[in-house]
């Protein structure tokens, strides 16, 4: 099967249809309508077999995990996904798993209305970069810079249940029944809160997503911001698979340090709050205060021994 | 120094500055001003050390190349590129490598007013993968399928220099002097044809950039377009340097089959001619009338000996 067969086969209608795609897979370019008044939201990630996945993990999880994290970046500003492009570089021609890698990447594309349009198969060693493209209202899209002294600091979900998650399928943590099944399923399978970030436009005054760790991310916003911020250990949200699993002192540290989480972390300013308060009785996801924006530089971290710096996280290519 | 340290530094403004840009490298995402009553133009493309370039390429022709295929993709649709994104996974941090990458990618961004707007970079196998995005007047872009039997092939430039080009590096062919100089210049430094495609538009019945060979290109463009296509041998623009390094068969074998060309490779209507005479005496690139569209299916040879079957190109997963 030649290249072009390959594509036209998996990849030339994945994810939604969507009547804002003028010409999709097949030609030098895909052509596309952003809505007026809207901005483009681009964002690119790359995922590396042995680097940001198992290399044994199956296609299907592969693939969602290339588009899940292009995904998180485009919730982090608020911004509503249309459509991919893939660049696949793959040892081999093994169909089985591009099959499976079409299946896990058109589940997540479908459920999120994102349509695949644009794809370039090459042999090389397993890398995958996928490119987002989105949109928002013009000039209402979320950033990291919008900190100010006295927002309060929120993050959605669990974070550390994707790094325990990892360290359990690597034999770094012991779990087991369904503790294990939680915390591995929310490494395979991370959801990326696109809904949610888009509700946020209006009420968080910065937000990211947390990819390489709750602490380090959370630098980044303040730094982005030129404040700091101060995380209350006590705080932070620790579901009761990773509680179970690692022990309160230890699920604080996969929290705080562990990647992969793709939860939203932002801030509101007290002037927000009871919007926020609308937004989480409204049916959002779980969301919690974890911290506030002081004055200063770095994020430190408060728990029962005092106040510390924050531990780092994941740095590509530390 | 730390991945972020490192795309700021290289990274955090190459190429145009742009006034569309709102918000560049640095956040989740880059937001950016499509023009009203125009589409958006997305394509992607990945290069692969050993693969698209050789394993002892500079820095600076990698980058260069990273761009130049992407770009004539876009000059295939007679858009205009705006911004870019690039996801770069390297070996290892090699910061004078990346200096050279950033210049010959600057280079050629920068030239074409083209601003990079985000950028992953991971650690694994020399893998760049680039998405340009630029525009196009809503409904005009050139596509593939818009082929008639009737219409001329033509084709800019000099095919089979390119290949020819890399066939003297890998000790293939011989070349010395200035046939050498220009040949490995035109694999080293492709010049995508970007202006031009643009001038195309309202002329053009179809086109397609030439990045397999020749022939394999037109038979997708005749494909897309549901006809077949006639190639006179005779009528192939040989370039002075490939001529005299290959003499005459060989030249139009790598014309015919030689990929890297990135020129673009169009028809033209006959109602259109006209139009095409005034733009190619207005100073635009050389280009040759090669053919025609026949009706049928696939592309046919014609040369001294007869008719035959067009050669094939190159196929990333042969």
């Amino acid at each position: 099967m030649s290249e072009f067969a390959l594509i036209d086969r998996f990849f030339a209608s994945l994810g939604a249809r969507r009547e804002d795609v003028v010409l999709g897979v097949g030609d030098d370019a895909a052509l596309l309508v952003v809505p007026p008044a809207h901005e483009l939201v681009a964002a690119v990630d790359t995922i590396v077999a042995g680097r940001h996945f198992p290399e044994d993990a199956s296609g299907a999880d592969v693939g969602w995990r290339s588009l899940a994290v292009n995904l998180s970046d485009l919730a982090a500003m608020g911004a509503r996904p249309a459509w991919a492009t893939l660049a696949l570089t793959l040892p081999a021609l093994d169909e089985d798993w591009l099959e499976d890698f079409a299946h896990g990447f058109g589940a997540l594309a479908t459920a999120n209305g994102v349509s695949l349009v644009g794809g370039d198969t090459t042999r090389g060693p397993l890398t995958v970069s996928v490119q987002v493209l989105g949109h928002a209202p013009a000039g209402r899209a979320l950033r990291r810079s919008g900190a100010r002294v006295g927002d309060l600091v929120y993050v959605t979900g669990w974070p550390g249940d994707a790094a325990a998650g990892l360290a359990v399928l690597q034999g770094r943590l012991v779990a087991a029944g369904a503790n294990r099944a939680v915390l591995t399923e929310r490494f395979r399978r991370p959801e990326p809160r696109v809904a949610f970030g888009q509700r946020l436009v209006g009420i968080a005054s910065a937000c990211i997503d947390v990819s390489d760790g709750l602490a380090q991310d959370l630098g980044r916003l303040a730094a982005a911001s030129a404040v700091a911020a101060v995380i209350r250990a006590r705080e932070l949200p620790l579901s009761r698979a990773l509680h179970a699993a690692a022990g309160e002192a230890r699920a604080r540290e996969f929290a705080l340090a562990g990647g992969d989480d793709y939860e939203l972390l932002f801030t509101v300013p007290p002037a927000a709050r009871t919007a926020l308060a609308g937004l989480l009785a409204g049916g959002a996801p779980a969301c919690h205060c974890i911290g506030e924006i002081v004055a200063g530089r770095g994020v430190r971290v408060v728990d029962e021994r005092g106040d510390h710096p924050a531990p780092a996280g994941f740095d590509h290519f530390r």
